[in-house]
């Protein structure tokens, strides 16, 4: 919140923008809130209205915002520990250290040095790529612009169509997107892995990210490659093999970087509508990706199929998952589609006679902070601007933990228990 | 099933239809699927394709099938009665005698001579209403099809647009919308009201049914009312009572009749997504009408409370609701949001080119029975149609149930339980 504002304030001063483009308060409102929520959605072009400087907060915005997202998914994970079972407490003191103040810090201070090795070695492979077709300085200077917004899963781009001109590029795609899935697992898994180096040791939270992410990943890829193969204005028109680069860099970007290497308003529907179910579900917990996350859509699949299969339990990967972690997973997704419905519907009010398309894509794209745009966010009305700025800060601190915070807490007078009686439901 | 291939099969016979309008094969089976399942969207326009035959097969279909629809919520509802408490089940004993082959004879019995008296009575309501302004004979006919049609919730009319011609009358409004919100309110709740006659005698589900019944058509009578007062194509150039009629009657149709008084294609976004939430929710359990039912709906609701209040119970009206219901309420929702994204999906393949907001409150609709249309289902794709037939049956069944027949039924191989773990969501 406190970077919220500042940043507001900085994007405000003169110096942060060329030749008097001056931000309304809103505005700079809005870009604030995107860049410290890691989203990306921006009102104005990254690349010609900001300057030097104002570029630069944004950034510092972003990795800001991107720490605060790992570390806290990080404290929700060790308080979580103090809960639960001694195997799952020995992982964590195992990977985390110990549970003291000091751990905390040194935690912190590794989620914050592993960040910047990853970023180093994205910006040195960009700067070498892009070196070849600008001056060293601009390359350097978007190589490292490029590997933090991506990391950070943020999805500000510097050109006016984010990564359009290298779309079959392979360093460009590999590179990207390798930074925004290892920033959109999360930092647990990556140190789960780093350490365990072995299936059967990581813990579950782990398998199901990964299975699931790589699982998400593959199928994205191959339904926006068959969707959009004979569309002239997206991969219609490119060579077989920039038409897979292509087709990849669109089918794992929703989980929820929010760049673009094709023209998103010129995507066939269907697409549109594939991407928001997958910018729904999002990254992984604990991670710079936004959405319910993966493991809770994870939750949601072996719950529907154990109700279906008249089952007790909810297996996954041979582990019991207890049942108020269940109950949770569907009330995190039912309140995710609620809070989606009504500033949906809120904006389809604000935004009288735009397509439906564009106000649903820019909806979920502000809650699950990926990011990209089916062409609305630059044509905002000040109430659409100011709806789609609560609906980031929703998407990033989570729509229950949202709901939480605005509920009012009625105190259990006493302990009194109604008797029980069942109503019929469906 | 057997109905819908029975139906299909007599609306392929020529004196079905008129002047050789034959019905193709999937269009036979789109409005016998529309009539059995009471949606109401016609491919075809009721008036003028179908002959008198045609349309007493229709009203019989529709007949059949709400007596199916209301028959089998109550025997659900004995079922689950086996398995509650002793009061429950004396109040449920009350009301429907014993539980005994016998008692439920007796009791279909009893529907359908209540279902006869309530439609004769709408029945003959309507007729004087329109005998004034047709001739005595077609305004009984107009009588009858509108009365078995609205108690139904099935939303066909013989008129091609609905009821529109009488959007100010007050007779057709209170009329229609009575029998089809006493149709969607099911028998159970009738019966219970009838015979306790006591706001503190009556079950928990008549109660959270009533109160959440009634919440909802006020409010969507004033959204609708705020939303289209200056759409001059809908209640723009009407008078203020009429606006108030109109309003009150498409606020309330959604749950879920599906006529319509007012042009449906020319409402605003804001107001058809307003609707599709409302259809989404649906009639009550054991009704003739769809959707996930307000009761799931309630419990939704009370359920996020809880969570947010961090209360261990969920109570309404000073009655705990049992876990497990609680449970399979955010599982229908789940589902149902699942089976309508995943239809529409795919209906924007095959619609290709087609709004998204025509598909998507096609969708919802079919889903809920409700058999409204922004306009497609007659420029549906044969594909379209399938799809759309199948929503329908989805619709019909219940999500959950649906999924259910489908699901292979494994067995639980011994009784292992696997060790617990948590994962982080959200
Ligand atoms: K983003
Ligand atoms: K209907």
């Amino acid at each position: 919140m406190v970077l919220i504002i500042l940043g507001t304030f900085l994007f405000m001063i003169p110096a942060a923008t060329k030749d008097r483009h001056h931000l309304s308060l809103i505005d700079a409102l809005f870009e604030a809130t995107s860049a410290v929520c890691v989203t990306g959605l921006a009102v104005v072009d990254t690349g010609t209205t900001f300057t030097l400087f104002g570029q630069i907060v944004l950034l510092l915005l972003i990795q800001v915002g991107g720490w605060g997202f790992m570390t806290s998914g990080i404290l929700m994970f060790i308080i979580l520990g103090k809960k639960i079972g001694i195997r799952q407490r020995l992982l964590l003191q195992e990977s985390l250290n110990t549970f003291t103040l000091q751990g905390v810090i040194k935690l912190v201070q590794r989620v914050i040095i592993i960040t910047l090795i990853i970023e180093a070695i994205g910006a040195v492979a960009l700067s070498i790529r892009w070196s070849y077709e600008m001056s060293i300085s601009k390359a350097i200077y978007y190589g490292i612009f490029h590997s933090v917004s991506a990391f950070n899963n943020a999805g500000f781009g510097l050109e006016k169509d984010s990564l359009s001109i290298w779309v079959g590029d392979p360093t460009v795609n590999i590179v990207i997107t390798s930074l925004f899935i290892l920033g959109g697992i999360g930092f647990f898994v990556v140190a789960d892995v780093f350490e365990k180096k072995n299936w059967r040791k990581i813990s579950l939270h782990t398998k199901i990210t990964l299975s699931f992410t790589l699982l998400i990943n593959v199928v994205s890829t191959l339904v926006i490659f068959g969707l959009e193969y004979n569309n002239p204005a997206t991969l219609g028109n490119l060579e077989t093999a920039d038409k897979w680069w292509a087709a990849y860099f669109q089918g794992v970007v929703p989980r929820t970087a929010g760049f673009n290497s094709i023209d998103i308003s010129q995507m066939n529907l269907s697409s549109l509508v594939y991407m928001m179910g997958i910018m729904f579900i999002g990254a992984s917990s604990g991670s710079t990706g936004g959405g319910i996350k993966v493991t809770t859509f994870a939750l949601l699949i072996f719950a529907l199929w154990s109700v279906l299969a008249n089952k007790e339990d909810i297996n996954i990967f041979k582990r019991r998952i207890p049942k108020p972690l269940v109950y949770r997973a569907l009330s995190i997704a039912v309140s995710g589609v609620l809070f989606n419905f009504f500033i949906f519907f809120l904006l389809t009010i604000t935004e009288k006679g735009t397509d439906m398309s564009l106000i649903a894509f820019e909806t979920v794209s502000a809650f699950a902070t990926v990011g990209m745009s089916a062409g609305l966010t630059m044509d905002l009305s000040t109430y659409g601007k100011i709806l789609i700025t609560i609906m980031m800060f929703i998407g990033r601190v989570g729509p229950l933990t949202m709901a939480f915070a605005l509920a009012v807490h009625s105190q259990n007078k006493a302990n009194i228990r109604y008797p029980e009686e069942k109503i019929l439901i469906g």
